[in-house]
């Protein structure tokens, strides 16, 4: 008999991966690749990271860690609250998680039933909607643009019907822009009167370049924060993250982690510890990227790109391209082939708009923008 | 309005990690504890993979790899295939994911709708049915004992009603039996001819005190394989594993674990090629673990544990203590607290049997086996 394929299997590729491979490929042949397509930082870990990482090589046995993850690194993440939110946050409530990719995945199972229905703001992460589709669960799309600095209203929820969750990101991917400070207070009033859970992804946090930016803990003990060490901390490969719960969730979430991950990765969290040491070298790395940024928004207008959005934090522009194509994919795929510069389609972020944007992301380093935004203007003179 | 709790999310406990808990608190307050309970080697990887993980701290990024894994890495496990069963596989059949956990998970995502039902022997490890309960997936169980070797026949899934998928551990966890060679053809031809999924869990191939494990590739190109570097390779705190896929499900495995996991921890992927180069070295650790077995086969009976499953490979004794204890919880507590040496009670592998059972993990190094076997001996005379 013919064996089935599931059909909520089958979701969507993540379309930035596999503009990472064509560029790979690319590069393997021997061409120049200027990557502004994947959302990762150019620099290794912090090397005080390196230097506990090559330590407990030669000390540790890393073996398996208890599924809420090891105490020091909890605790050190409470530490990180009060230095960069000056908030009090008990250890306890911390779960160390394999990326913000465990952390969405534990969230949703456990807050949500099949056939609940979970709003997002569209453009937006694609993984959240996949893995909101692989449980069942409804994603329910806010369609957002830059008169909503492309962020969740109370005016687009309550247009959305009746809501179990609601997933805000702010700074977010692919925008960069984030949610006004009395916008934040009116999303989560309006949430804890329906009943609805807020997690909030708070994987760009640090990396902003006017306020910093405000955590959903500040206004709510009901909420769920993701975060990771891939960006902010330059971590992406170590596969590390956390998520702060609220009180009824803990057990949950931890007998689900023991289940669904055993642990995050020990060597990982072993050498995160040492990443709460070194915010003076992050803190540099995100002058590199202010600077990425300045130059982006000096030369792609240049380019003929002007339509960005207003980009407050992370590490990327969302441009409208609108003016030059209603095909971003097909865009990006000769951008690539004629100038090595890589890029996102939209439609990774929006399926209904995104065929006429596309996310340039400059977390590289500041000798690559350079470099690619030169080409891109020659290209598009 | 108060937030709800998912029901899917509220799934068991993993119990043995709640008595590793109270095992390392016990440890952390100065008392000796001997680690019977959880099914992990009491060494570090090989030296090899730690110098390639060493090497790759100071050359390399350590950033996201591509979601199927790095290629030289799925080159190696193919070439385990050649080594290790004679057999031939291509490379791009090999998907390396975050432990056998993710496996798993994307597994029985990409097979499997809701509502669809999954057989599996009970007892067994306790992470298959409640990821399958979480995912919405009925685990259908098929009771089996001594009698079955603790595995699962076809006069047993011919009683379990229209199926979707089977699940077979070979070695098993928590018995150490494997399916008999004949069984396993039988097995395939009859979920063959009824249109199920086989997921086949190998994580204990390469720990056998006799034959050699049969791999389900050797008789289907339709199954699933799941594997992983935690058990013969020594490496469980990396969270490296790998996956074997039929063609039909290799894109939808890609695109699920693109969204669900972007990839593998990265310097356990680069370390974990190394771990190929080391087959002596493993099969020096398999040598003890077959000192431990017997140290336990000898002992055990003395202290009144007769009755002990007939273990082919993994590092486990499962022992029915119906004579001694109807509640082997509180039975494994009070043998904690009194000996120092730390079990887990059958209740995480069979809900409906497991009081009467207590399963012994001989993955510690002998010294600690030798020390609680005679602990047990004392306690029990």
């Amino acid at each position: 008999m013919v064996l089935k394929v599931s059909k909520r299997g089958t979701v969507p590729p993540f379309i930035v991966m596999d503009v990472l491979r064509e560029a790979n490929a690319r590069a393997k042949s021997g061409e120049d690749v200027f990557h502004l397509e994947v959302g990762q930082p150019g620099t290794p870990a912090p090397s005080a990271v390196l230097m506990a990482a090559s330590r407990a090589l030669s000390q540790d046995l890393i073996g398996y860690s208890d599924a809420m993850g090891i105490v020091a690194l909890r605790e050190a993440i409470a530490g990180h609250y009060k230095h960069f939110y000056d908030s009090e946050l008990a250890p306890e409530r911390v779960m160390v998680t394999t990326g913000s990719s465990a952390g969405f995945l534990l969230s949703f199972l456990a807050a949500f039933e099949a056939g609940d229905r979970v709003a997002l703001a569209m453009p937006g992460y694609p993984a959240y909607r996949n893995i909101l589709t692989s449980l069942g669960i409804e994603p329910v799309p806010l369609p957002a643009g830059p008169q909503e600095r492309f962020q969740p209203t109370v005016e687009l929820l309550q247009k959305a019907g009746k809501l179990d969750g609601l997933i805000i990101a702010s700074p977010s991917n692919p925008t960069g822009t984030m949610v006004p400070q009395g916008h934040f207070q009116a999303l989560v009033d309006y949430c804890e009167a329906e009943g609805i859970r807020i997690i909030s992804d708070e994987i760009y946090h640090g990396i902003t370049y006017g306020e910093r930016a405000t955590s959903v803990l500040e206004l709510s003990d009901n909420a769920i924060v993701i975060n990771s060490f891939s960006k902010y901390f330059s971590m992406t490969g170590w596969r590390l993250g956390w998520m702060v719960l609220p009180e009824d969730l803990l057990r949950p979430s931890e007998c689900l982690g023991q289940n669904l991950f055993i642990s995050a990765p020990t060597l990982s969290q072993i050498a995160g510890i040492a990443a709460f040491e070194c915010y003076d070298e992050l803190d540099g790395l995100v002058a590199d990227y202010a600077r990425n940024r300045e130059i982006l928004l000096e030369e792609l207008p240049k380019a003929g790109l002007e339509r960005l959005a207003p980009a407050d934090g992370a590490f990327y522009l969302y441009a409208d391209v609108t003016a030059l194509t209603n095909d971003s994919s097909s865009f990006c795929s000769r951008m690539l082939a004629e100038t090595g510069v890589a890029a996102t389609p939209g439609i990774d972020f929006d399926p209904m708009r995104g065929n006429r944007y596309v996310r340039f992301s400059f977390a590289a380093r500041p000798e690559t923008i350079e470099i690619a935004a030169e080409r891109l203007k020659n290209w598009l003179a």
